[in-house]
């Protein structure tokens, strides 16, 4: 028997499905919802339905955007013959905020990954050759994670782009700026004396 | 200038404004809702509607229902004469999980607090004095957490109680059931000594 009313109880179990988030955490989400004003749990659920409805990829790049085209691409300022391969939007948003970068984005929504049983296939890969194939690109830097899968990914996608006779860069390994070299482990040290540049 | 498009944005606040959720998570959060498949976004925004539509406080005990009056209340199995006064709904549950409990319950929703600005008039507590004005209550335990606030809550409405003669008793004090007594704080051992019991 549950002693929570059944709506509750049902709202809990959305919570509760969502990562990272446990029965407590859900029971603990769910009461502070049902103690929200009325207009800001209608909000909460129509935030939901907007986002879900209104927002997509970009056709160009894949990034999520709610217009046509996103933001980056709309942006005539931006180099569009440069192209930063990223996994995930959020990635996106590191980039922009690092202000270094003038290029455009292109969004692979994910890596591969045998564990997870994720091929190129599953990410937007196809599009990115697309672009590519379309003779107006001159550089394309893999930006994925330094992990294995990440690697993975962009040897994968530097195979495949070969043909085209692009020039395919990755992003440095090395120390990370601020970092205490005494806890930097010996494969970034590796890859930072690897990479050294003349002062 | 925001990267993620409007709706996504508005949809994270509203992820960070639940307790205990960061700007981290809530992102999280809301790219999980964004790979929902259509029917389960759907769904918990629905859920959200429901349960903050449907739910509402018992008129007898104060706790939460989607009924005219909670289950509890409802069953006539449960001895109404004897009350346990909890601060949260979920306390009731955990009552309820214990299997010991026959009588009915009444929430306060919260306890008293100066901290917080939280009053006695901002509980149910007019709706407890009420019930026990009716004269057919025998007995209320005060079942509020055993820490100053509880303490204070329970004190509060036992001289309330005290007009109407009606028995008003605390959970008893004590070493917690597979508690290991090394470890068992000074408070606790000096209440369980306190209120110990012949074998």
């Amino acid at each position: 028997m549950a002693y929570f009313p059944a709506p509750l109880e049902n709202l809990i179990d959305c919570f509760a499905a969502l990562p990272g988030i446990g029965k407590k955490s859900a029971q603990r989400l769910a009461f502070h919802v049902l103690s929200l004003p009325e207009g800001r749990a209608e909000a909460f659920a129509a935030a939901i339905m907007e986002a879900k409805s209104s927002v997509h990829t970009c056709p160009v790049c894949q990034n999520l955007t709610d217009g046509e085209r996103c933001a980056i691409c709309e942006d005539d300022r931006r180099d569009s013959t440069l192209i930063c391969v990223v996994a995930e939007p959020r990635d996106v948003l590191s980039f922009e905020r690092a202000r270094e970068f003038g290029g455009v984005y292109h969004v692979l929504h994910g890596v591969m990954s045998p564990m997870n049983r994720i091929g190129p296939d599953d990410l937007k890969i196809s599009e990115l050759v697309e672009r590519i194939a379309g003779g107006q690109v001159r550089e394309v830097i893999m930006a994925t994670n330094p992990d294995t899968e990440g690697d993975t990914t962009a040897m994968y996608i530097w195979r495949l782009l070969k043909p085209f006779g692009v020039k395919v860069t990755r992003l440095a390994y090395g120390v990370p700026v601020g970092a205490n070299l005494e806890y930097a482990d010996e494969a970034t040290l590796a890859r930072a004396l690897e990479g050294r540049r003349e002062m």
